[in-house]
């Protein structure tokens, strides 16, 4: 399996005449595929009807005379102006009532029957333009799904199709007002065409309803990918399917939108998200020009997971971006540094964003592999290094097999939109926790599979599964049946599928493998924790705790200071009723490491260490030399220890 | 006067099958009264005009059965589905011009012709039938009238209204451009018909537009509850009338409403109460779970002055809630102090909400007194617990006299508006003062009456009036009268009734006891405070400063560093020109206590002390055990001195 | 030039039978003009075109009766609410599409026909009666334009100006195309009539769109205040025409607006802008009751900058203010030293805002001359004080010449909205860097001039240009040409007139005085600074890096720590990289300042020197008294050394 580097190209932005040096130094530098077209509808139909192809077929003959693969992007995320003008429902509609405006992008109703039927119609004349083009062995579909919170939308067509979706999902009204419970508050229905959409209520909206909402928002990108999919196979046989999605967007449910693709790759931006998303300050501050160690990791992880082709990054951020409320510059050697991470865990292809830095528009901020004024920049250098790099890497080991973890992680993103709706606890963040167990796992050197709720449980030594509200009815017996030692976090079982809680008290399904009943739950402000402690291990418990009485045989093996359970066991499955510091997190998990049979290893905290094709990557995210425990023999292809700040050592141990 | 337990319980929630042994159970646990029926609009009348009463009726039989009482509530706070199809005016509307959606509750506006016409026909219907059912001793009107913030709303019919309102009040335009002082920015009215609701103004809205704004809305309230009581009484003749405030929803005046009552109730939740409202992060953590020692005393003592009749809490939390960002857990004991310390402040009834956790919709994660699976949860013994501690008490004591505290404290709900409206420093919080009173009264021991300014004043040996900016005309005599020691805070007498400065400065009529003027005022950012002294006392001073010019005989009592009088007496009157720290409000308020005659002693942090029917009720909100100050030969009737934590001792002092 | 102070008069707020009496004291205590009618309209015209003129004419007589000059104003900024009724599209509409309603002021669009039409019917009613007035000798157009965010609107009748505008700009909507580079997200426009307000986008809206948008909203401004000036013009010959700006009221510029005026006056508010303002709350807390000691005077150096007769305060703060978030209130001899601090930089008149604190409506908490019970207050005191002062001055000094001075700060309100709507870094804030240039400079003793980008250049020995995005094609060559030193900010000649990067990438024009490439930027959030280093000077910098290579003879004169060049110079221009903290700004100003041939003396912190008309001027901020640093046998007219707290010294060097 073969690894190589790509780019994002915008033809349309640039003269005509720099093109074909373009391409030529793409090449030269060791490009292998070039992403194009995206954001192209005004140029490609600049007005209703009216098709300007053929600078589109120049710009791609141009790519292929330079012996480059070309991957195809559909255009709707970006409508133009006429088309909004000629339906004005391709609009989102937010929370307010208000229509989401064209000026920027990703300006369209997932539900909107208009843009769905012109979806088609541009999609359609785009396959069976370029589907059977030599030059293009991909297609990427839209682009971004979710990006700037566009999955849920509340048009008319909105709710004439969740009104729809319920009616598939219950049958009867009766059916939907027991599984809700809507006789809470007097909210019964008398027919599915009462039922609005969960918004603009006095207070919170029933929760059941608001699920359910999110489901069908979540369905509504699906059937829309899959509409564009299955034009595209019919016109590009053969070709590759791929859509770029972005990391934790996490509105929708990305397995079903990639079990319709061929490839799931995502977009990383390293230290965009570290701004963006849940970090502390200090944590900020902490990676600010490196992005955190495990970020980019957890994101390969989980898209690997994905398709059973190799995952690829379609936007690798070469610079500093634009979009973050700051935007650092990376530090020299982060480029290649993410690069060779990404391939590390499993990444087919490294695709940069972009080419060169545009000079207007909203992006112009954005770090390109060339400056505005078409020098090579770092980043363009860092990519030339590793584009020679793996050369060398395919010469010494040949293609690389794709990564596997001993070690499971079970992600779900109905978790999420659970927990944001029902939170009970005002700062519990779904992904922020599974993000912890992540890096305690990667700290203790151990390979992680990022797996959904359905994936074969075999062969693993160790499952964790982050607070998981609602589980698939045989998942019990699967984590049973895998012979591994199971970590379950706090509220997992806690809910029925329509968001009730089980007869049996939490957590509900996970009774089978573990008898115990989670009688009470309290949450706790951000200036409160409970001491915990378990064998001489001390520790502190945030955010929440679960309550729990157990049955006989269950072994309570971690405490809180006032007596109650903390974590508890049966056989191999752990229950952690609380969330805990990283240290005592990281502990816990290396002694279930090595009751799992697994050879943990704490790591310096900038070392992260993977594996793949039998080879050892090692990075540094730091600012010191730092030493890579490579065992004796090592054969270094790539980089030594001490490994250099910023550096990346690639090695095969001899045993 | 006897005192009693009741419970919160939704039939329609569970399996008819259970009523019966729910309804056994609440009575062996001491039970004595069930209220039901709010929220059951959409059983009663599933669609337009089809009534279901049978499930009602047996409902209600069940109850009687086991001897138990109830309280019949009307469910206007939750009109059906149907209802909202038929008359979208019923929806109230917010201060962007949006209406308020079905979807949850209280989606009503207090002006609303339709919905006032619909709430008369679902209460004579319930009355008629239910009217003169012996088993039903009460009823209660709605639910928590103004929760989430549904006093004031911006609606078509709220205007007409407002101009109605405004036509009462002045007679003639020219009387209301002369009240409120419309010249200024060219804001004069021609006819009413001109007149808005001061709402989506370029920058604030007039004041006095804004404070007419409130009082009408607040007096929409009292109106539409009067509807209801009217009916009610007209049917079932002898039932007490009922409604179950809230506390600290402070967006209608409670006293005209209560007025039309027999019983003023609360519902009582210490620990959502702590987390929600104003007070500090390290205040939420020290209290965490148990709520603030004065919180529930509070609202006792302001309800208490709300009926002739005992007030009840209508609900008593019970366990975690669901509704605060976060929600801890009681600490064992703390169900049984707070219904304890119901009583020891003259409730009539404590009645739990609820009596079991429901699994689903919006409070799934409220807890019960019996947990989703039907075991009686840690609430539930406590309140078996307190059952059986009524009848010791009653046993040795007899029936409960009601309370009396020999200082009063005036309480005002207008003047939380106007100071809201109109803060001229932005953290000035009405509620939070006069909380920081009580609590510096409560921490000396004192049993206060918190009462309207309507209170008869006599007898009380102290008054303390926390910022008091609109005074009837009468008040300054009353206090003057009462012969008290009267403490004044800030910002009293600073406005006329039409917020204007009264013509011979502040404290206007309040002149006629302390002959001084406020010639300047200013507000302290959070980060600032100035040093006040008083007779070797130091102490600091917040928020605000009422700079002032006293006439002779006035004492200046305390000073700030600068000079500037911070305390001034005059007789028996004080005037506060600012807001003092904890420490030394309660030193002051010592030394005015002692001029008074009584007798304050300071209290450890975390006991609190009242007295009710000759018996003394001791509470210990700490963790550890506590001195009781019961002088010699006390007699115990329930718990010892000293006192363990969360621990309830009740005794007869013998002197 | 004589010096003078005046005030303002609402003589629509009080008895008819007061005025005269007010009149006489007014003059009685040293002032020359008052300030009336603006926000009388409702009483000029109290229904539709019925005229009551009468009572004007009298408060106007009565005025005159004392000697007092006149300032009429126009009552533009509160039309009343029958206009409203009338004509709905004179309402401003807001981003999220809402109407602002009538009920508070300026609630009115600049691009509504209707309004305009209906302003030049009062006006000219206005400039017919009242032009030739012999007492009354000043205009004010209007009052603060752009209060309460109001120059930019989203109505129907901005968009069709907008896309006027763009027109005149543009000519083709090729051109717009090409200027803004909407090939960017297929955002191509087919004529100006697709073209919206950049405002409701999914996502940020095109920068270079929303720049324009400002630009034309900018321009409205200037475009309505043309039209009341050249109605007043024909109809008041002679008069003096003058506008209220107000500080920091960014959204429009301030220079074509005054452009068309003769005094550009200032609304000098020191304490509620300190409170509103970027400053940090421990600043707000030092200068709590003073204001900081720059923000006045940077204005003043501001409006002076403005137009060719000396500006005025027409608003002074003259006590506790009503309208921030806590109004403190001033020392005592702060509204004296505010007084002579306007003077010293060169005011013509300085007019306190009001004469009597007015007990009603929204500003009743605003303090005057006289309290509301008609007793002279603090600030009447006061400004009697400087009544007699400036008569001391003028006979010692004669009259003033206007200020001038050795250094120049280039100020520029386009930089603000470009850095709003494209800012990178969050918390970029033009006018801090500016300010924040500006007070080291004046720490250094040194007098300053604010000046356009079109100022003519010579004669300055230092030119600092805070960051400056855009810049005029001829600013380089002004600025070698002037032979000063010149310090040019980060970011400086970023963009190009459209919002693009320029094609030699930045400083773009600025490399032909300075030839450098800024190759990439990053902005740093809060929690982190860069260390820098000059000659053994070490500092901090902080929000922003410019990253910069330097063709040969330029020379690195700060580097960061990482080795990145921080200041760089060539020949007299220098170019700072980032922002850096205070002592390292005013450390590198000085030494400019000394290459410059200037004599920077570093102040007290509390310490400000001016100098105007041959006098020097020493302003004392602190608690402390303080030396003035005025050398041997200084003059002193006013105050001496050292000075008290507060206090203000005038006197005449003699060398």
């Amino acid at each position: 399996m073969s690894i190589r580097l790509g780019v994002c190209y915008y033809p349309e932005h640039w003269p005509e005449e720099i093109w074909r040096s373009d391409a030529q130094r793409m090449a030269a530098l060791g490009i292998k595929q070039v992403r194009i077209g995206e954001f192209a509808w005004s140029r490609i139909e600049p007005s209703p009807g009216q098709y300007q192809w053929d600078w589109l077929d120049r710009a791609i003959q141009v790519l292929a005379d330079a012996g480059l693969e070309v991957v195809m992007c559909t255009p709707t995320a970006t409508p133009p102006k006429w088309l909004i003008d000629q339906h004005a429902d391709i609009l989102p509609v937010d929370a307010n009532g208000r229509a989401r405006g064209f000026g920027s992008r990703r300006h369209y109703d997932f539900s909107s029957p208009s843009y769905f039927k012109e979806s088609q119609r541009i999609v359609t004349l785009l396959a069976q333009r370029y589907g059977r083009h030599p030059a293009i062995t991909a297609w990427q579909v839209d682009n971004e799904y979710g990006c700037h919170h566009t999955v849920v939308s509340y048009s008319a067509a909105a709710q004439q199709g969740f009104r729809r979706w319920l009616q598939q999902r219950y049958h009867t009204i009766d059916a939907l007002n027991q599984a809700w419970g809507t006789v809470f508050w007097s909210a019964e229905y008398r027919s599915f065409d009462e039922i609005d959409a969960p918004v603009g209520t006095v207070t919170e909206a029933h929760p059941s309803h608001r699920l359910d909402y999110r489901r069908f928002a979540s369905d509504e990108v699906a059937r829309y990918n899959r509409m564009q999919v299955d034009i595209l196979r019919a016109h590009a046989p053969g070709r590759v399917m791929v859509h770029n999605f972005m990391q934790m967007f996490t509105e929708f449910d990305h397995y079903p939108v990639a079990a319709d693709l061929d490839v799931a790759s995502w977009d990383s931006y390293p230290l965009g998200a570290l701004e963006e998303l849940w970090f502390a300050p200090e944590i900020k501050a902490r990676w600010l020009r490196t992005g955190h160690p495990d970020f980019a990791s957890f994101n390969h992880d989980l898209y690997r997971g994905m398709s059973a082709q190799p995952f690829w990054v379609m936007e690798q951020q070469p610079g500093p971006v634009n979009w973050a409320q700051w935007n650092p510059n990376p530090l020299p050697g982060m480029v290649r540094l993410w690069s060779w991470e990404a391939f590390a865990h499993g990444a087919g292809c490294v695709s940069y964003f972009r080419w060169r830095q545009v000079p207007f528009a909203q992006e112009q901020m954005h770090a390109g592999l060339n400056t505005p004024d078409n020098r090579l920049d770092i980043g363009g250098h860092e990519a030339q290094r590793v584009a020679g790099e793996i050369q060398q890497v395919e010469q010494a080991a040949g293609a690389l097999q794709q990564p596997h973890g001993k070690v499971a992680l079970l992600f779900d993103y109905a978790a999420k939109w659970l927990f944001e709706i029902h939170p009970q606890g005002a700062d519990f963040h779904y992904p922020q926790v599974a993000f912890e167990y992540y890096s305690a796992l990667r700290s203790l050197g151990l390979d992680v599979d990022i797996v959904p709720l359905s994936a074969k449980l075999d062969g693993y030594a160790m499952i964790v599964v982050p607070p998981l509200p609602v589980l698939p009815a045989d998942l019990a017996a699967r984590l049973k049946a895998s012979g591994a030692q199971v970590l379950l976090g706090p509220r997992s079982g806690s809910k029925t599928a329509s968001l009730q809680i089980p007869a049996n008290l939490p957590p509900g399904l996970l009774q089978e493998i573990l008898p115990i009943r989670v009688w009470r739950v309290e949450s706790m402000r951000p200036n409160v924790t409970e001491p915990v402690e378990s064998g001489g291990l001390q520790g502190k418990a945030y955010h929440w705790r679960d309550l729990i009485e157990a049955d006989d045989g269950v072994q309570v093996v971690a405490a809180f200071g006032d007596g109650h359970p903390a974590i508890l066991q049966h056989e191999r499955s752990h229950y952690l009723a609380s969330v805990f510091d990283a240290d005592f997190t990281c502990d816990y998990f290396e002694r279930a490491a090595l009751a799992a049979g697994l050879a943990p290893e704490r790591l310096p905290e900038t070392l992260r260490i993977s594996h793949r094709g039998g080879l050892t990557f090692a990075f540094n995210y730091g600012s010191q030399s730092c030493v890579v425990p490579h065992g004796e023999h090592a054969e270094f292809i790539v980089g030594a220890s001490p490994l250099a700040a910023q550096g990346v050592a690639i090695y095969r141990s001899r045993h």
